[in-house]
């Protein structure tokens, strides 16, 4: 079987059992004379993963290793290898995982996914300062609001999820900043600063990648655009040059002959 | 009737009719003696509209269904025919759909949209990847609440409903997420993640659109400028070149004449 | 009294009655020996912006009307001089508009504000687009959900308020959108497909302000830029072909000096 | 000490410090044996700060209060050590904002803030028409519903929260909008061109900033590339010209020779 009819049944069973995982969250379904089927179905599209997956280890050994998109592959099959049960019944969901290996497979998401992760590195100092700014401000509403709003500022998780909560401007104020105030009136003090420090931050972080972005675009274009823009007059003054210079030199050639 | 009076005609009937439909919204207004006239104006309308677009088919052709706007234009029309009663009673609120023939009618307006369809296609493996992240979030979290909380997570259709809402951020923590967490004290693994996935899938969407958008603007106008900022001095070397040429040539005829 | 210091005067007096009518919103202040105090330097103020503006009315006549940042003054303080009794009582409480005269007053101001109408005309088409839109959904929804949701969808007015805030996506889903989804299960075919294409329309809009933004500020510099960029190589190149013009001429001369 | 490892050690003690106040939020550590081990840390780190500071301030003398970094350091020392005992116990949870030393340690995080407060200054028209249109519309919200909806628009103050958290759309229609249009129906041509209004500000605040931030990094990037782009051609050019200069003076000192 060649790579490329081999590459394209491989993409059609991810495909096919992202779609019959689909089916599997319905009850009515899985009670029918459907559900045996959908349950070997799996059984086999996932015996096809393991082979695919040993078959390419073999070919690529220890290189493997080194692509992150083939160790991508290796973890999501991996994870549906593990034994399903009891406390881990979890990861039964997590078999749609799968559906993922399209990122692997279909060239422009990849293009996407490594133009996302591109982004990453430089969003590192923002994102530590995000990072901080939360710790700090959750510790503050821990000790502040901590006895009077367990629910929400109990611990220091439960204050890091309220903080996110209000960052992303959910009942803000309403469900939370409000009865907060009825305790404690200055309580606004606090929770103005964190939304505009936050939303300030996250401007600067969206920015940031905008112009990193319209950077990398420009670059490659401007040069082009600017070599072809000036071709025409460029090459006609050079051309021009040229004819000179030899006509400067036959003048000289004749006056040396003469 | 010249083209230009009759287009005028057609838009003046599309902006009163849409006008109409309004009225025709109000329960007072149709028991009034208006409403046999509002009923006789639609069907007038209409009438109007299908013998344009009979006109335009006979004198088109097959050409009129290659062209996108008139078979919009025709679709629209085509709504208004199917007899609305039973259960495709639903289609009489579709009638206001002929105000859309706007945007066929007036060339800025088209000129918009024809820029919002320019923009879908490199918005497409975004939207391919976006929909691959919501269908796996929906298998998951269909499989994983969906018996604890039937009319949110109960069916694949209302996981991604009630994703989509979450992604839109609204009431996603007080009204879904903190209430789920109630029941599964680490639901916020599942949501917070799908929450900053989306939003940066998002954002790279909205990204990209702005690249693509300034791009284009760029090309076009930074071609122009750099060659209206170079014209002056390139045209005096130039000329300079061209008197020089011309002396030098001046100066090898004098000198074969002597 | 010079220009300059009747300008600093007349900030000064908007400035402490924009200060004044605020201390006016407290009921225990305007109850205190303060309250007459108020309402006489209130009663003062005005009479100090009739004077000015019928002072630069005599100055500068009719060319006063064309200027729209006059119109603007004019406008603000006979919104003052009605007499608010009666229906016309809120009046009295736009009195703090007075205080906008600082846009006209200060230059800073002046040409942000200057920047927001400019950005205008440019988002025409896609606000005549817009209004379009929620026009058309206004009816569709007034129609398909008048009846069952009067308070939301009663009248036409009601209908495009509510899309207003679900397109802002305050409570869309768990506040309008699912209870009208318990009578009506196929609502979200009407209301998803609203928010995208609203999400998408504000999208271009502001990628249109963006971009038109980021032209008018390259297009001066980037010209200025090239230019002072090229001047040094192009300086020399050009001082390199005068000298060597005049060599040849040189060259020329002495041959006919022969 | 080097100046490098003594830096690595302050670093290391801000980080530790950071995360031992983290765990003083937590109830059942703090009545653990690690209560008072954390609470005496907590003084060791203090007098430790408190060391640096006084060699820094003995080192740089007057010139330790003209880097604002070191002020920034100095403030949050001193922060530490007022007494938190009576109406001042809230400063003790103010004690993680020696976290943010951080910011003035790790220059990557330094350079982000510096980013951010070079931003400020850009924007300092727009947070004045901002302030400007919150004051005016508080004014006139307090006048109107003040009476009616205490609790919302009660004070000037509290009419600006209400308004901030109309801004940021939570909650505006269902939680306050609706409400107060049940008394006034009028209320939308209140609340809907205020929320337009900063919308659209808050839209040019960003246009702004995205404008000015791409603008520096076209600036250095662009001249830099036309340069780049230029040279080959252009060198070329004068190349050639100068050998034609050469040839021309050549032949003048032949003939001259003669």
């Amino acid at each position: 079987m060649s790579s490329r009819s081999w590459e394209a049944f491989i993409l059609s069973v991810i495909v096919i059992n992202a779609i019959t995982l689909g089916f599997e969250t319905s009850e009515t379904v899985m009670q029918s004379f459907a559900g045996p089927l959908l349950r070997f179905f799996d059984a086999l599209v996932l015996t096809i993963f393991v082979i695919e997956i040993t078959l390419r280890l073999y070919a690529h050994r220890l290189r493997f290793f080194r692509d992150p998109w083939s160790l991508f592959d290796f973890t999501i099959v991996a994870i549906s290898l593990i034994p399903a049960s009891g406390p881990l019944q979890v990861l039964r969901a997590l078999r749609i995982l799968r559906a993922l290996r399209l990122l692997s497979m279909i060239p422009s998401l990849r293009r996407v996914i490594g133009g996302l992760v591109a982004a990453l590195p430089g969003m590192g100092s923002i994102i530590v300062l995000m990072a901080l700014v939360f710790y700090i401000f959750a510790v503050i509403a821990t000790k502040l609001y901590g006895e009077a709003f367990p629910e929400w500022f109990g611990s220091l998780g439960a204050s890091i999820y309220s903080l996110f909560q209000i960052m992303t401007l959910e009942s803000w104020s309403m469900g939370i900043v409000r009865p907060v105030m009825d305790v404690y009136p200055n309580a606004w003090l606090f929770f103005v600063p964190f939304i505009l420090s936050t939303a300030f931050t996250v401007l600067n972080l969206f920015i940031g990648i905008i112009v990193s972005a319209m950077q990398k675009e420009h670059e490659q274009e401007l040069l082009e655009e600017s070599r072809q823009a000036r071709e025409p007059e460029m090459l006609q003054i050079l051309s021009e040059l040229k004819a000179l210079r030899q006509e400067v030199a036959a003048l000289r050639n004749e006056r040396s002959a003469t």
